[in-house]
C-alpha cells in the first residue's frame, strides 16, 4: 500500500522546497546568486532592460530560455510619452511581487492553502527633490504605504503570522527598507 | 525675420522642462505626487501588478489612458516557471531606468546631445538570508554594481559630470541607496 501525499501547496511544490532549503544548509556556497540586468536608452524619457542570465547554485543559469524585455517612461507630467510605468513605479511593483512570493512560499511551508494575495501600494514624493529645484526634499519617496489583503484556510492570527514571516524574508523589502551599497562605474568612450 | 530654435534635445522638450520647474518654484505644493501599484498573486510564484493612476500637479491624473500590466515570476531554481522577471530583478530595472532617464534629463538641460546611455547592473545576494535558511546574510542584495557607458557630444569631463549630476538626482538610486520607511496594513478577510 503506498501513500500519496500532494506537495504542490499554493502552487508551490513543497517537496522540492524542502530539498532546496536542506541542499543550502549543507552547502551554503550553493547560495551565492547574482541577478543582473542590462539597460538601452531610447529617445526621451523611454529605456528598456533586457533580463535573462543570472548566477545561482555554483554555475551560471542554463534554464531560462527566454529573455524578458521591459520598458519604462514617463507619463506627460514628467516630460514622456507613457512608454511604459516609471522608474519609481517599478520599484512599487518589485516590493509588492516580493512581498506576495514571499507570503506565498511562507504559506506553502506552513501548510497554509491561500485563495487571494492582493495588495496595493503608494509612494509619497515630493518632486522638488528630483527636479533638483529644492535640495530640502529627498529625491525618492518620503515613504511607501502598502494594504495587503490576504485570505486562506487559517484562523486570521495564523494569516497575519504568515504576512510578517513573509515581511521578514522578502529580499526587496530588505532592500528598499534598509538600502544597498551601489558602486556606479563610469566610460564615456 | 524669425529665428526658430529647437527646444528638443535627446527626445526632451527642454522649453516644457523649464516652464516645469518654473511653475513649481512658484507654486511649490504642485510639487506633491504620489505613485501606486496594485499587485495581485496568480499562482505560486506569479504575481501581476496593474499600474496606472498617480496623483500630480493638485490633482489626480487624468492623461494616462493605458494600464500597464507587468507581470514578475521566479526562475525553476526558485521554485518558478519564469513567468516573469523575479522581484530582485525588477528593482534592479527600477535602477537603471531611473538613472538612465535622470541622466538623459540633466544631460538635456545642461545642453549635452546624447548619442548612447547603456548600463549593466548585477546584485549580489546569499539567499540564506531570504530562504530563511541562515538569520546572517541579508535577504536582499549585498551590493549593487552598476557599470554606466554614456556617449554624446561633449567632452569626457562633461559627460562625466552629467552621469554624477544624474545619480544625485535620481529617485531611484536615493531609495535604494537610503532606503524608504514602508508601513504594512494587513487585513484577512
Amino acid at each position: 500500500m503506498s501513500v500519496v501525499t500532494n506537495t504542490i501547496r499554493n502552487g508551490v511544490d513543497t517537496e522540492k522546497m524542502f530539498a532546496t532549503l536542506d541542499l543550502i544548509k549543507a552547502q551554503p556556497e550553493l547560495a551565492r546568486f547574482q541577478f543582473r540586468a542590462t539597460n538601452r536608452w531610447i529617445d526621451a524619457s523611454h529605456n528598456r532592460s533586457t533580463i535573462k542570465g543570472f548566477y545561482a547554485a555554483g554555475g551560471e543559469d542554463t534554464t531560462r530560455s527566454e529573455e524578458f524585455q521591459i520598458d519604462a517612461g514617463e507619463p506627460a507630467i514628467l516630460l514622456g510619452s507613457d512608454e511604459g510605468p516609471n522608474p519609481a513605479e517599478y520599484l512599487l511593483h518589485a516590493l509588492a511581487a516580493c512581498l506576495t512570493t514571499s507570503i506565498v512560499y511562507v504559506a506553502a511551508a506552513r501548510k497554509v492553502e491561500l485563495t487571494s494575495v492582493e495588495s496595493t501600494l503608494a509612494g509619497d514624493m515630493d518632486v522638488r527633490g528630483a527636479l533638483g529645484v529644492d535640495g530640502e526634499p529627498r529625491n525618492g519617496f518620503e515613504r511607501i504605504g502598502v494594504a495587503v489583503r490576504v485570505t486562506g484556510n487559517a484562523p486570521e492570527e495564523k494569516l497575519h503570522e504568515v504576512v510578517e514571516r513573509g515581511k521578514q524574508r522578502s529580499a526587496v523589502y530588505d532592500m528598499v527598507t534598509n538600502g544597498v551599497p551601489v558602486a556606479v562605474d563610469v566610460t564615456t568612450d
